[in-house]
């Protein structure tokens, strides 16, 4: 996972050299042309599709025997993609695709100049018969499910690629390579394959390893021999979208130990350096991707991402994601609220409510407690947005989590916190987070602030990435066979790590020293 | 192509050691698969097939992950073709295919025991639209006239694979390979590629060596992911069914220098040993074949296949296939009447009927002689049986064509005729010829009796041999690139050589010494 590998392409575009027939040189139209192509590429295994074999001679002599081919490499053999007339063709695109379980993306590149070219950004059309994973696995078992979701996935997909290639002026035969990343079972999904022993135990997955397959084998609306790279995943939940993450960070190639966190429904997190890889997903709570609290909500127009609470006189910015009335708050939002309530006083260091200090703001309504964040009159959805005392026990609970199986997966290892040079967070998440305000209620380890990276869309980036280089494909089966997964114990040890870290920022405030200063 | 490396199938079944899932072992139901297979045949390329991917799941639970595999290896990268559950599943079987023009060939042999089970020969299919290369090819080029001959030729031969399958009781499953070997514009056909071009100059095929490919591809009823591996051609008019023959006769292996000749509309001669290989085609003309002489025919039940003639009584002794009455004769026949006709003085050396000897037996019908060779009433038709003097004369063009082109390659080589230590004739023509005769006509050199080595079907002999061995699927490959392909010239020193061989023997009396000695 060096450097030193000569970086190279591995779907490209070349001109070729064939020779034309002649009556001392009869050889046959497909071989001439592999010939072409072997003296182009100084390699001898050139392999033709057979659906492409009968279309070279007609093709051959109406570019006259001047051609170029498009080509990639696949384990030391180069297939062919596509054959352009010489001189005339145009350049040509690949996509990447992020395939999310509710949001999807694809990047468009152009693969002569490198560039990106657009990206268009759409829900997982199979939300409508169910949005999150365990609801499309059950859709699968029933008659026709699969074909069913997987059909509604292809057709998508081609309609955006369709829309893509109509607005930049591509045509479908230059569209020449996918790289697709995503979790287990949405691979599963955009395959095919019955994920249904994905949430079985002992969790087997149809497929690990997918080869590289052709596009004319999924459907995809490009060129039919465009290959398509399924990104690997290490078991059932662990996906990839997360050795994409882990490619696109570049922490397998550095010496110093990174952590890379992506968060979800569970929390996936990384640890490692270009020696060793060690992986583990726990239940962080679905509070930190807003799907609990009250007000909790996706990031998105008008959604609260960043809260300051004045600690003399209790008054309470927030900003909204396009600056328009706030409508809800995000995972990052929810965190930095409940930071800024603990720095205020508002809350106790076991998060709960503190009448004196939150006083009228405080209502009851049931017997539980709910504080007044944005007033009706200021709220964009003509009611108040309020924070349950329930909304921050959950949050207690994910933010423990999380700290616990930081520290697990840091113990295993004996690598100390402080040892930790980069913290990489992947997806929104990551780029709406306040790390200090994350350290503040003890989520993450109080490291200095330039550790923490945001990766963005890190599975987008990194099947992009995957698709412009041979050696950041062939790193991701090097990554996928590397890392160690630790299976989560959770047993009493676990349990007293999770107790501890269930207070703000944690019951040994020595580990948080940023956060004792701020405090006295 | 030496004997040295040692032999091995690349088509086979392997019984698997497959671990059980568990939740210490989650690797996917596919790639614990793989990991079975490479374990068995220590091996790191190891494909399936996508169609494949879908069932493994259900295939592995339902086999309680005891199983076999059948697999195919193409270079150095292993194919699996069929699951099958451990210690039940039956032997498996391939087919040797010999894909005539007129006559084809099929041979169903156990891959376990590598016994032939049984052989089913059928007229090519397509002959009811056209029976010869040219107007083949000419139908291809019209309106669906491909898709038409390819699917007459798949259907058929479905037809017969069921039957055999059928008769002794074969899963179509387990039939999983087929090597076909044929002539150029014949393997066209089968693979639906457009001949269009084979008989135009400059004659450039679409394809020389095609890739194994599986027999889903083509639609044949078999294992749908079974190879099937396409001998190659050299050219327009050298193909794979000459290969076969070469790797069959195995001249290539040998330290002494071989012919090999295929005799039909074309005469094919190879010339080589296992160093290089030379190989030319040229009209040796129809009547070799039995296409021409009026009473000419393929062999077959009542045709005539021997002919002796006392020299003193001028009686004729005719033998017929089958023992049955004469309905015509086949070439290897022709060639022994004519000798017997130049041997008791009926024809001259210029091949001209001797009235003086043949007296009555001669009629004339419109100013061409007719030499009665069965009375009608000793014929099979009720009609006499006879020999005109164009049919001789016919006979005698070819005859001095193939001494001509064996002349030409042989001086092209520098290799005098008795340094050839093997003449291999391949097909029907070569079971049935007597070389005595040939030599006594001058057809062929004058070389010790048991030199000349019949093949009978090496076309589909060398098919078969082929599915057996890797040693020998690899061999066609390297026989294919080793042969020269010598055009003929037919200039002023052709036609200086082959008037010279108008005679029977020849001129120069001196090359045949043994007919001389039987003159004397």
């Amino acid at each position: 996972m060096r450097k030193n590998k000569k970086d190279r392409p591995w779907i490209k575009k070349i001109g070729l050299e064939i020779t034309t027939p002649s009556l001392k040189d009869n050889t046959a139209d497909v071989d001439r042309l592999i010939k072409g192509i072997k003296k182009e590429l100084s390699t001898e295994d050139i392999r033709i599709e057979f659906s492409m074999v009968r279309q070279i001679p007609s093709l051959l002599r109406e570019y006259n025997y001047r051609a170029e081919a498009v080509v990639f490499e696949d384990r030391n053999c180069w297939h062919v993609i596509e054959i352009f007339p010489f001189e005339k063709s145009s350049d040509v695109y690949a996509l990447g695709v992020d395939l999310g379980t509710s949001t999807m993306v694809l990047r468009l590149m152009n693969l002569t100049t490198l560039e990106t070219i657009d990206e268009a950004s759409f829900r997982n059309p199979q939300n409508k018969l169910g949005d999150d994973i365990l609801t499309l696995i059950h859709i699968a078992a029933q008659e026709d499910g699969l074909s069913k979701l997987q059909g509604l996935l292809i057709q998508k997909i081609n309609e955006e690629i369709g829309a893509l290639a109509k607005k930049h002026g591509i045509g479908k035969n230059s569209v020449v390579g996918m790289c697709v990343a995503g979790n287990t079972t949405m691979t599963h999904l955009f395959l095919g394959l019955d994920p249904y022993w994905i949430c079985r135990e002992p969790y087997i997955p149809v497929i690990n390893k997918p080869a590289i397959m052709i596009s004319g084998e999924i459907g995809l609306a490009m060129s039919p021999r465009a290959p398509i790279l399924i990104f690997p995943n290490v078991g059932s939940y662990f996906g990839g979208d997360l050795i994409a993450g882990i490619l696109y960070s570049g922490m397998m190639q550095q010496k110093d130990v990174s952590f890379l966190v992506d968060v979800g429904t569970n929390a996936e997190v990384v640890i490692g350096n270009r020696d060793w890889l060690m992986a583990c997903a726990g239940a962080a709570g679905p509070a930190l991707e807003g799907g609990v609290a009250g007000m909790g909500m996706m990031a998105g127009p008008g959604v609260i991402d960043r809260v300051t609470i004045d600690s003399e006189t209790l008054e309470t910015k927030i900003r909204t994601i396009e600056n328009i009335s706030p409508v809800g708050i995000c995972g990052s939002g929810l965190i930095d609220l409940v930071a800024q309530l603990f720095l205020s006083g508002m809350i106790d260091l076991r998060g709960k409510y503190v009448e004196a200090r939150c006083r009228d703001r405080l209502q009851d309504s049931g017997g539980i407690k709910h504080l007044i964040v944005v007033s009706s009159e200021d709220s964009g959805t003509g009611k108040p947005l309020t924070l349950s005392q329930p909304d921050i026990d959950s949050l207690m609970r994910s933010k423990a989590a999380m700290y616990t199986i930081l520290t697990t997966i840091s113990n295993t290892v004996n690598i100390p916190m402080k040892e930790i040079s980069r913290f990489y967070i992947a997806g929104t998440f990551g780029s709406y987070l306040q790390p200090h305000s994350a350290i503040a209620i003890g989520m993450i380890p109080d490291l200095p602030l330039d550790t923490y990276v945001s990766l963005g869309n890190s599975s987008l980036k990194g099947a992009s990435k995957a698709l412009l280089s041979a050696r950041a494909r062939d790193d991701i089966f090097r990554i996928r066979d590397r890392i160690t997964y630790l299976e989560l114990n959770v047993n009493q040890e676990f349990m007293n790590l999770f107790s501890a870290a269930k207070f703000i920022p944690h019951t040994d405030i020595s580990l948080f020293p940023s956060v004792k200063a701020g405090l006295s």
